[in-house]
């Protein structure tokens, strides 16, 4: 009986520790494997033999696991790719080291992509290495699954902050614009969500190519309506030609993905400038979006939890490898909303970007149809119980990566 | 039997409709006046005669308004002046149509001030009129208390989303630095309560003069003996000859207080310029730190809640005027927090800032006392048990400047 080893990727998110509580747990419940290894940072820590044995997490201590945001092993932003051979050659021989045959990675369209590579070079190099994904994106932007955990308690919070937000705006008489920026780099799922909480007055997507004008047509009409003006704007939306709305100030991080930042400055500059309100507030939910410990969905622990525990418990199939898990939408009996996993091919996980469908999306800038809140508002509904401290605060583990 | 009336004025609070639900059921609980009339938009809205009656909001509503954040009475930014004649003689004159002969007014050190202005101006009068106050602000700068409504749940809220992005930013390994902005434009006391999370290694405050190279010189240090430096930054953060570290991006509000934001960019500008790391990541609280609702701090929505209570109760003296109520620190039997309230002239309360105290702050910018700890630690223990609907968010009332 050998090893197993799972690490985490990409950005963090709210639930993506769950996941990995959900591994340790299926294997204290079905001990498929002798050791469960967590890698540290990622594929960057693993290739360093930095590995943290995980076997033995007691169940409190995998409780608070589940509540604690951020990724618990560390992250990073290093890609495997494909002709990297030094790398993959490195990787195998840690595993053997360390007596690994199975290997669970999660992550995002990155990761999904380093599961495909890894899975093709072991099986070209004769070797029964197994590789296997669990899918996480505050973006939700993957392909085969209906929505990505990580995402419903993103929007979750984005809601709650703007709904809050609202109403502190709504108290004030003087003329001004309120503008919220959400994380989504391609897709604009996480600030769509936002509108079921009723408060958007406009929202601007990277799905439609930004109009100056016509936007600001239709601010000045939302201030001569009702002199007040509620927008919310995704980092990643840009003009026709592709440039970022947030483009003074771009950056760069390892991946080569454009960092964003500041669409909502820039929108409310421009209303600014155009004299259509004297003035303007900015919210940017930034990285207290992806990451919270006091707005989880409680679907959304859930399914992260499960996802991991699916991925544990497939993986008795030893031809189970290059497979990413997922959620699908079932109903129960009743109607309601029901999750259903499955596994599909990691190479149809990784490299697509599932927009936010252009029909969900009302012309004019003015929000998402009835169709899209009924996708958004089972994913977001119940409440996790909390497991506090005695200061008041939510328990959180320390991370594995600083012990 | 005469009626009462209540407003709400300046920053809105995660609280401040705790203490209008105080008044409320007070007045349910003895009717010491006919009617509770609820002033839409403070001062503002009093003066245009826009008044909202409130007396018998049932028991459900009123329990829901407590966890309701902002102000749902809508607020002001209007100061009443000594010298505006015409202003104080139009307040009596719609208190006079409307059979009012107490104003609870709940607000800031400038609302008290006004409180002061009037119960002054209608003693000269010969009035019989009151005027007494109920205290709120997140910056917890009033003097005479202990601590302010709203402040508690701003800390809870901070100290939240200060450990969450703490474990976002360990997830790391890329040299980066973390500048999280807090609210406080005079007194530091926001910034500093961070430091019960735990997790702030440097914090800049107003109370100290921002000093550029030793501040980067501290940086330096934490970056080369961790690899990390998380910072926390008062937005009112100024160097020794009073100029803010957001100086470029100042505008101006109705009261003539400069508008603060971007201290946290220009740390963040300064240390990557300084090259003592490559990038940085900013968070800025803004207006979701003041009025969430998904962090309220039971200690301060039973306060808030109690000071409505207590001030109208008070009220039965017809000798109570030209006062505010307040919290102090008393103790229980068992050596633990116990909140005891009191009531002292308005004067006092208005027009003086409480700095955060000097002896409480560790030089170089390492943080807060072991003493300031203990000071903040009481206010955002325990949580208060939210009432959700059943789309997964705390419930809201509408506010009463919306109907």
């Amino acid at each position: 009986m050998g090893n197993c080893l799972v690490a985490q990727s990409g950005g963090p998110t709210a639930v993506i520790n769950a996941s990995l509580a959900g591994v340790i747990r299926a294997n204290q419940l079905n001990p498929l494997y002798q050791r469960v290894l967590g890698g540290i940072h990622g594929i960057e820590g693993v290739l360093a033999g930095s590995l943290y044995d995980l076997t033995e997490v007691p169940g409190d201590e995998l409780e608070i696991l589940k509540q604690t945001p951020s990724s618990a092993l560390g992250t990073c932003r290093y890609k495997l790719k494909r002709g990297q051979d030094a790398d993959f050659t490195r990787l195998l021989e840690v595993m053997d080291e360390h007596d690994v045959d199975t290997f669970f990675y999660i992550g995002g369209n990155d990761s999904m992509d380093t599961v495909d590579a890894l899975s093709e070079w072991a099986a070209a190099a004769g070797s029964s290495k197994r590789f296997i994904g669990i899918p996480k994106t505050v973006d939700n932007d993957l392909v085969p699954p209906d929505h990505c955990p990580g995402f419903p308690s993103a929007a979750k919070l984005a809601n709650l902050v703007c709904h809050a937000t609202k109403l502190d705006y709504d108290a004030y008489t003087r003329p001004e614009v309120f503008v919220l920026e959400t994380m989504g780099r391609d897709a604009g799922w996480l600030a769509a969500s936002c509108c079921l909480s009723g408060d958007v007055d406009l929202l601007v997507l990277p799905e439609i190519s930004f109009q100056r004008d016509e936007f600001l047509a239709c601010v000045q009409q939302k201030m001569d309506d009702q002199g007040s003006c509620y927008i919310v704007v995704s980092e990643g939306a840009r003009y026709a030609d592709g440039t970022y709305l947030s483009a003074g100030e771009s950056a760069n991080d390892g991946f080569a993905h454009a960092v964003l930042g500041g669409a909502a400055l820039t929108l409310k500059q421009m209303i600014v400038d155009a004299g259509i309100a004297p003035r303007g507030v900015v919210q940017d939910l930034s990285r207290a979006a992806r990451s919270s410990n006091f707005a989880q969905s409680k679907v959304d622990v859930t399914e992260a939890y499960e996802l991991g525990l699916t991925a544990h418990m497939r993986s008795a199939d030893p031809a189970f490898t290059a497979q990413v898990v997922g959620v699908k939408r079932g109903r129960t009996n009743a109607g309601a909303y029901n999750a259903e996993y499955f596994a599909g091919p990691a190479a149809e996980f990784a490299n697509y970007v599932k927009a936010f469908p252009e029909d969900w999306i009302r012309p004019g800038y003015l929000g998402v149809t009835e169709e899209a809140l009924d996708y958004f508002r089972p994913l977001v509904a119940g409440e996790p119980a909390i497991i506090y401290g005695s200061d008041g605060m939510p328990k959180t583990v320390k991370p594995y990566n600083l012990r």
